[in-house]
This record gives structure tokens, sequence and C-alpha cells, in this order.
């Protein structure tokens, strides 16, 4: 997607000091259920995105907590004012780079990660930047407890087949693959991206791992 | 695949005594390797249709053996016949019923399991009938030896989504998976069947399985 700045989205965005953190993120490294003030279980997104997803499933689930990961500021902010709209207390937005991610959480501190139609970094050069690359896979392995979960979706064959191949060689179990998710029969919360891509006919591919 | 019954093909398959077994098989059962006269490791293909895959397969290994099971005797007698042709003194023909394969095998005798364009049985009350069924699946495990593994191509991808997801959860590690064989830069032998979907345009799907 071509970035379109959006003049004061910075500034607007930490107005929302109830829900947005940015350098203090850090501080809350095994200290995120303090911050939530309850001990439910926490989810992320990594690369939330307008927050069409990661919003719907905190109304879903009032006794699960959410942290959407996102570094554009210009999009963040949408799935912010969604969060703000619906007075949600059981989310948060991390205006954070993911490839920072140890420095976020203590080991098995998250009970699932969901990433959603990440960039496919489509050169060969560039597999080390997708977000199921096998480095990436070993800091969720850490960062999740025992019974933790990614969930991942794409539209981008190439990206699926890479990541498949990842996650099983690095010691997940691969369930509820979906080779065409509009025609199974799981239950989906989409992202604006994905209606999209959709509404055009498109594939859209989807599996869940879980830690041996 | 209509099934056209080939006049006299039941005579001509049997009368090939060097390369068919049928109602002699159960005799093998964990004297394979005797019959092959040597130690070398076998590799069954389940379905073998009209050959190509297999007889290719064995004139490029020749230290292997191959085993190609057909239920069919009129495809089958194709099979023998480019063996023959050949001279293969590293195959044989099991004109024999798959579902039997706990019959035929000792548990361990088989180092690899070739499963190529199997029926897909698409209905979900046919579910147990696919060749990568879980229960399929525990009899390839109990007769492949402790590095055996399991190849899969179709070009059905409902079938493929199944086995994926039956193979991941029965306790094998995934590799090789590929969701368009015809991009991918895997040496391909192809069976007929293959050839000719693949001149249509159609996508192959591929994966290997590793027992755990």
């Amino acid at each position: 997607m071509r970035r379109r700045k959006v003049k004061g989205a910075d500034q607007k965005l930490l107005s929302y000091t109830d829900y947005v953190l940015r350098d203090d993120i850090n501080e809350l490294k095994g200290k995120w259920n303090e911050k939530f003030k309850n001990n439910n279980p926490i989810y992320v997104e990594f690369g939330t995105g307008r927050g069409k997803f990661i919003t719907t499933l905190a109304k879903q689930n009032p006794d699960v907590n959410f942290i959407a990961f996102e570094i554009k500021e210009e999009v963040l902010i949408k799935g912010v004012e969604k969060a703000d709209e619906s007075k949600l207390n059981n989310i948060l937005f991390a205006w954070a780079d993911v490839n920072n991610v140890l420095d976020y959480f203590e080991e098995g501190e998250l009970s699932r990660i969901y990433v959603n139609f990440c960039d496919p970094w489509p050169k060969k050069r560039w597999a080390k930047r997708r977000l199921t690359h096998s480095n990436f896979l070993n800091k969720y392995k850490l960062l999740l407890n025992k019974d933790g979960e990614v969930h991942f979706k794409t539209d981008n064959e190439k990206l699926f087949e890479f990541s498949l191949n990842e996650i099983s060689s690095n010691d997940w179990v691969l369930k509820n693959i979906s080779l065409n998710l509009a025609e199974s029969d799981f239950e989906n919360v989409t992202t604006e991206y994905e209606d999209k891509f959709m509404s055009y006919g498109m594939k859209i591919f989807r599996c869940e791992a879980k830690k041996r």
C-alpha cells in the first residue's frame, strides 16, 4: 500500500493517552497485566492497519486484552478512533516496530499473536523481513505461553507457501489451514484490506500454528 | 477418470510373472528385500495409474526398490509394459487394494510412500476413503522406517487443504510444501495425469511429510 502522510496524525495519535503507547512501551515489559488491571490473556496483532480486525475482536471478547501494533501513524489513528468510539477498555495501541518485539514482552507473556496481511517482501534476499520467517517465529515462541498460538492470514500465495514451510520446520503444529477462506466454514473476522480483496474475488489463505 | 474395461487386460497383466503380483502379495510381507535380492530401500506408490512416474524414478534410481500399487488392471498394464521395455529390475507391480496395505508390509519395511493424484472423494461422508485421511496416515506411520516419508501430489485444492490439516495434526513434519508446483524450483517427475492438467494451466499442489 502506498503511504500517504497525513498532516498532524502523529500529534493526534499521541493525544489519545489512554490508548496509545510509544516510547513508554519498553517499560511495560512483563507488566502488561498490571497495565490492563486484570489477569486476562493477552492477544497481540502485528501490523494492525486501520484496526477493524482487532477492535472487532476486542468488542467480541471482553475477557481478553488486546494490543495492536502498527508503525504507520496515519493508519493506526483509524484504529484508535474506532476503539475510542466504542469506549473499549481492553485494547491498547502500540506505535512501535515489531522488529523489537523482544523488548516489549517478557517470555510467555502472550497467549496469541495475529499476523494479518503482512508485507510479503517478495524477493528472496528480503525473506528475513517476512513476519513468518523463522527468526520471527523463534521470537514468537519465546513470547507465547505454553498454549500460545500464531494466527496468520494473507492474500499472497507465495508468502503463504513460504510461511507453511517455515512454521512446520520451526517445530509448530499447523492447524485450521485454509487455502480459500471464503469457501471455509470458519467464522472469519475480516480486516479492511481483506474486505477489499475478497470483494475482488481474490483468495485469502489462513492457518494457525500452535507451539509444540 | 471414467473406467474403460480393456478386454484381456487381466490375462495380459498376469502373464508378466516377473513384474506382477496379485494373490501372492501377502506372502511377501516382511520379505520384500529377499524378493528384490538386495537390501536397498523400498519406495512404494499408491495409485500408480499408467506408471510414468514410478518407472521414471526406477530408471533414475537403480539403488532403490520400487513397488507400484494399482487396482485397475487396464491402466496398470501400461506401467508394466514401460518397465518391461526398459528391462527394469528394481520395480514390481502390485495389482492390489491399498486399503489392505497392512497385510502387505511389515512395520518399518518401507522408506517412502508416494501418493499421487488420488481420488479426492469430495463429499464429507467419504473423507475416510481419502488416502491422506488420518486412518491411512496411521498405517503409513507403522509401515515407514524411522526416516520414512510420504510424498503427496494433487491437483485438487480441497483435498490438499484437507491433507495438510490431517498430516499436521497426525504428528508429522511437513516440508517442501508447494502451492503451485509449476512455479517452484523442485525437480518434478510428472505422472501422465499431471502432464495433462499442467498443460491446461491447472495448479498442482505438493508436500512431503516426515515421521516425527
